[in-house]
């Protein structure tokens, strides 16, 4: 507990910096739209990049973190929609970032499906603007960051689209220790989720969806065993930890990720963006256009089927009921 | 043991007739074709009808139950793949049985997702050439039969497609009570799946597919809840039978359909078939045709896109490892 409430206190000044530097303005992300380029999932050239009036953008860097700074709603881009298997996510070392598959022996990784999960059993995605420093050692882990932005886990019921922006409150994080590194995985709801407002914290979490956050432990301990890898380990013995402590671990991310979009130094990631203008890497829109076109062959992206439109509900039945946390 | 061991007696030698009045070309499959009418899954005209070289057939009455009588194999169809959701199911009281998707307040059915699952969690089909028999009270579970075809649950590692006939094994059975009748769910596994000569009983089952009948009758415990209903009941307290219990059940059913197919009373069911000539209900290969092609208004069906064709496997992650039963 000191140690959380230690990090809480070392990042509260970093919250408080995002909730006061936030306008209405920088935080927009209306507007946004993902294109498919490359041919759909399973192409070895599927990418799905972002623009916002023509002008592209990071979904790394130009995405704001915030979605609302009062009442610490983050936006969230979905990477895997809930169910499916293809690794898609956010390529920190091309140009504008765009989402791609990962391969694997050059061909296009998709996870196992373990039994008794179907693919990814949520939404996945990232947050954009966070950085799990490979240089930093967490001092509640013991270990260096991924090099990613912080995952999130997202547990409402609509299926997301590969690319789609979610408003989500924060519930928690679980810590997973993959290949020795801190990956965090924040748990989250889109606010837009008819349970969102029944479901505040890891406890409601667990009232309304028995059994998720022990099944989401339970995937991620064994989603690389049929590659041949050993279960992953978890910090914290696989529990849980509060709203709170994710809010620290996200500003802290935050900042890492401030320092790496402001760093001369030559780091391997691609740090161009359109709107952080104290940036070095920030380009003006013309010089950006001309990167974008010569990075997808001038050919126009196509807007990405998106057949998660279907309501779908995943049913909770505890003790012979469902879960009534959907009714008001 | 006793009430077993009395119903395998009793049904042994309809096992042996089976047996000995089964020729090879009576039990030839292959060449049946399914053929897609009235759309894709999901529109309510959606139907599969079977034939053999142009000639109609009913997948209940005119596919042998057994595949091969020496290793007492059995012809399964199969009407849902894994991981889908739509009820479909063949239609007993239309002519030549047709593969549909149930409806409730007119419109097509879905089972819920419940969680952990998506969709159903195994191939899910029937045995052709048996019948629940409605009028017959089971001496084991004290309930009469629920009118269908007996159910069959496929284990394999392959996704069957929608009116696909598969050579199966089989494991055992689980006794559902559904609405007070008693509703068999054979355990079975595809002959031809890797995994097939490693799973012989309810036993090895387990452990190669650790928690896999646990799964199975949670699912159909709770499957019907979201709907409103209670959770669903079992004969045994939801232990699973072994093969040889199940195959005097199959027998038994067998012998029930028998004598359905040759009775003269009306019984509500669609009993038209084209290969049972000594059933009242035979038709001739001319009337047979014309009557089809008034069913489905002369248009020429399509093979069903068979999107299941890409290879899965679920993996059985126990104990850190996946379970080696598919490695010979």
């Amino acid at each position: 507990m000191l140690a959380r409430n230690a990090l809480i206190r070392q990042h509260s000044p970093l919250i408080r910096r995002l909730t006061l530097s936030a306008t209405p303005t920088r935080l927009r992300h209306s507007g946004v739209t993902a294109k498919q380029y490359g041919g759909p999932v399973g192409n070895p050239s599927h990418r799905v990049y972002f623009s916002r009036d023509n002008v592209p953008l990071s979904p790394w860097h130009d995405i704001p973190l915030l979605a609302n700074p009062t009442t610490r709603e983050y936006n969230m881009v979905c990477e895997i929609p809930r169910w499916s298997n293809a690794k898609l996510e956010i390529d920190t070392t091309t140009p504008f970032n765009p989402i791609k598959q990962d391969s694997k022996n050059s061909r296009p990784r998709y996870v196992a499906d373990i039994f008794p999960y179907k693919g990814y059993i949520w939404n996945y995605g990232a947050f954009p603007q966070t950085f799990e420093d490979p240089e930093h050692t967490d001092k509640d882990t013991g270990c260096v960051g991924d090099s990613d932005p912080v995952d999130v886990i997202e547990v409402g019921q609509a299926i997301c689209a590969e690319g789609s922006i979610h408003r989500v409150k924060v519930l928690g994080l679980v810590a997973l220790i993959d290949d020795g590194e801190t990956d965090w995985k924040v748990l989250a709801i889109r606010s837009d989720d008819p349970m969102a407002d029944r479901i505040q914290d890891i406890k409601s979490l667990e009232t309304c969806m028995p059994g998720l956050v022990s099944a989401t432990v339970d995937w991620f301990s064994k989603y690389k065993v049929p590659d041949g890898k050993p279960l992953n380990s978890w910090a914290f013995d696989g529990r849980a930890k509060d709203a709170d402590y994710a809010h620290s671990v996200i500003a802290a991310t935050h900042d890492a990720w401030n320092r790496l979009i402001h760093s001369e130094k030559e780091t391997g990631f691609a740090l161009t963006n359109t709107t952080v203008r104290s940036s070095p890497h920030y380009l003006p829109v013309d010089i950006a256009s001309q990167e974008f076109k010569t990075l997808t062959g001038g050919l126009s992206g196509q807007v990405p089927v998106d057949s998660t439109k279907v309501p779908v509900k995943w049913h909770y039945v505890h003790e012979g009921m469902v879960t009534n946390c959907s009714k008001k």
